[in-house]
């Protein structure tokens, strides 16, 4: 996990029973000797990403529903650096923009090391480690434009791509569900296991287009259950074995990208 | 304009008569007292955007050419800061695509100071200068899936971002041409006038969407003019004030994204 210590400094590192054991860096895992209370900290994103790759359509559930054939290559988008908050930080609805906000619960991929034109067991070792992504969107904003899709823009805003709560490494995702409540009502409930490209699949495809950077985060895209947010209301997104990522969507006016509106929700 | 020396640290200043003036920075413009030749040095790109927001369809002249309406905002997706090399520097086919690569010449908006719902006339403040993009794309790649056109893909490719030779402040755009060559021969020459949003409007109505940081870059779009680029062939983007942005598409197998194999064209 990641944290932000009253002095302003950013700390990551093993967190177990209450206690940060720092860590040098995502790209250099070793243990600085520091153990700091969590209780002083105040959780962040759990990595600063250079870009988020989003996929779409990489679900074999979500493929069937919509009626379109499975992709032969991950499809994707970027979500920018200044998009990703952490679990506790408020959504912030765009000034300009009054319609619907979409939830996509999703698995996140964290790269541990730089990586371009890698084979599948290459990206697999390049993968830091796995985390939770709400891949949020200005739904009527995508296809407003009838003649360009505006993939980045509906879903580039600040604040639109929540990362958290921690990393975690060794993940068995085969077996793991994503879980979306809105307000507590479960929403999403899919198995990872239907994912068309695997995460090293998709580090290694995605490394033939793009160098991947450590801390950079692909988000594995969604499946079924996708709806909207209103204004007010709290998005979590649950893997087992990574926690639970929690973020409110600030009512107008309300909060600022600073300020956290719920406590964080801390569950490794 | 941005340097390598030697000793590979990176330099950045005004380049008058051959010596480089440093600058402590892109958002901090002051000379630092430093004087180096340029001899001794590398240009590399003027600037190292986080991101650049790239538009589509903002000229009226290629809008008419596609019988698209003008669109109401602007219309972009992302390339990613890995995408980003100099005048000079090899524009590299990526391994696994053997089919058409595009030119688009284009007017780049380097940002200052962060920006983030600005107004127009704060968006004009935030401009730091501006410098020349070719915005290459693996053409075949955008409509390989009917389902969801690959923008970010086939446009975010490692190189496939030109940008330079140099940012110039206070350039009067309004009067200016693209000029575009591929191996000599003029293929664009096309006038900033005919833009749909000015570059003022476009940060502006950009910032609503994402913040902007220091050092972005915003390529203005293409007008008419596009065209396909064989292997060992050189596209020149030239705009009179700012200069000459130079660049070979690599020979499969030829040279490296940090060898240059033509020398810079530095015209300021």
């Amino acid at each position: 996990m990641r944290f932000k210590s009253n002095d302003g400094k950013t700390v990551f590192g093993r967190v177990e029973n209450g206690y940060l054991h720092e860590y040098a860096g995502l790209h250099d895992p070793v243990p600085t000797g520091a153990v700091l209370s969590t209780r002083a900290l105040s959780q962040i994103a759990p990595c600063a990403p250079g870009k988020v790759v989003a996929l779409w359509n990489n679900f074999h559930a979500l493929a069937a529903k919509l009626d379109k054939p499975v992709p032969s290559h991950p499809l994707f988008l970027i979500k920018p650096a200044e998009s990703v908050i952490g679990s506790g930080d408020p959504i912030q609805r765009p000034v300009s923009y009054a319609g619907k906000i979409a939830y996509e619960g999703e698995l996140g991929i964290v790269i541990g090391k730089r990586c371009r034109n890698a084979s599948v067991e290459e990206a697999a070792a390049s993968i830091f480690g796995y985390t939770i992504v709400n891949d949020v969107t200005a739904a009527e904003l995508l296809n407003e434009n009838p003649h360009f899709p505006q993939w980045c823009r509906a879903k580039g805003f600040d604040t639109f791509c929540c990362v958290g709560p921690a990393i975690v490494s060794g993940l068995d995702w085969h077996a793991c569900h994503v879980v979306t409540k809105v307000d507590g009502v479960e929403r999403q409930n899919y198995p990872l296991s239907d994912m068309v490209f695997s995460p090293a699949e998709q580090v290694s495809m995605i490394s033939h287009d793009l160098t991947l950077e450590p801390g950079d985060v692909i988000a594995c895209g969604t499946s079924i259950g996708v709806g909207s947010i209103k204004d007010g209301a709290t998005v979590t997104v649950s893997i087992e074995g990574i926690g639970t990522l929690s973020n409110i969507l600030a009512l107008a006016g309300e909060g600022t990208q600073q300020a956290a509106i719920t406590a964080a929700s801390i569950s490794v």
